[in-house]
């Protein structure tokens, strides 16, 4: 099984993420846990380069860097995991290259993006995804103590434009499952183990 | 005029780059020479990774790797050049990860590649590609005292793929001047200048 966890900065990913892990390993479950971009050498270095880089990057090379780091995590990671009979959680996958780089950045088309994302991903779906709902005005408040890197510097207008993609994915997929991240840790908690609990 | 320059290591690219850019400066042009993968700081950075890993790409990471550094490259400095009126000559271009990850790796989509090149050119063609075509053995021995980087590993097989990748290329795309690149320097550089020349 493959699950996704999709969301903006400070939407409780890493900490849902974290709690569900010790919930499925508590049921005998296998899980890995990797978070994008990175999880293996090669993408890690992406990683860097994508977060910390003091030039600019144009829009399709941004996309392409993280769409090269999935390819290569997919391969190396997600695929032999899931044949292994693993679970495996994703903190972020190409929903948010959809929702970053295609709303967010604005000036690529989504049609180029949906095609790019289906050969980055190869052809791996996620069973479900997990959509941490939260304004942008809240997760500023709760990221205000973290330094930002490159991404997190886009400003409101950009990531307005991001909750609308990922608010649009999950109209479209029925593999979202939308929560609101607005709650507190263990609500939030109990929600995502409801929706898995479906699949398991 | 955008000129790209292909063919397999050891066809003498850079001499003839060299020797066509000396040439275009002393009637007067404005000359830019850039290398793919690099030319600008991010590029530079995904060629490092590309050629000099230890450890294994993934071929459709590597495609995107390639793109992406490709993209940076274009809107930095090629769109720019070319809008100020200069001559912009490559060394490689997107008909290469034609050759190299379409018909070298072999699994991945002729269809797929062709759209990423779209994509990641920012939809830049060349006025012209020089093709400087050599056979594998003739490569091997001219390039036998250097040390070989990731890609230049892929051995025997892979490289006589590439070479059809690039002489179908030629076939389909008039932009193509297919030139003899197992001829003296000299001789090469005068047949570059008469392809060039019929479009200054």
């Amino acid at each position: 099984m493959l699950i996704s966890f999709e969301g903006i900065d400070g939407s409780g990913k890493s900490t849902q993420i974290a709690l569900l892990e010790e919930y499925l390993i508590e049921k005998g479950l296998n899980v890995c846990v990797y978070r994008e971009p990175g999880g293996v050498q090669i993408s890690e270095k992406i990683r860097d380069l994508l977060l910390n880089s003091k030039v600019d990057i144009h829009p399709v090379s941004e996309m392409l860097l993280f769409s090269a780091a999935r390819a290569q995590l997919v391969a190396e990671k997600v695929i032999p995991d899931l044949k292994a009979g693993k679970v495996v959680i994703l903190d972020r996958f190409y929903d948010s290259t959809t929702a970053y780089q295609g709303y967010g950045r604005g000036n690529l088309s989504l049609n180029y993006i949906h095609d790019i994302n289906k050969i980055a991903s190869l052809n791996c779906e996620p069973d479900i995804t997990i959509y941490l709902k939260l304004t942008w005005e809240e997760s500023k408040l709760r990221t205000a103590h973290k330094q930002e890197d490159r991404m997190e510097k886009a400003g409101e207008e950009f990531f307005n434009r991001v909750i609308q993609g990922f608010d649009y994915l999950a109209n479209k997929h029925s593999r979202f499952a939308v929560i609101d991240a607005d709650s507190s840790v263990n609500k939030i908690h109990q929600e995502i183990i409801k929706n898995v609990e479906v699949l398991l």
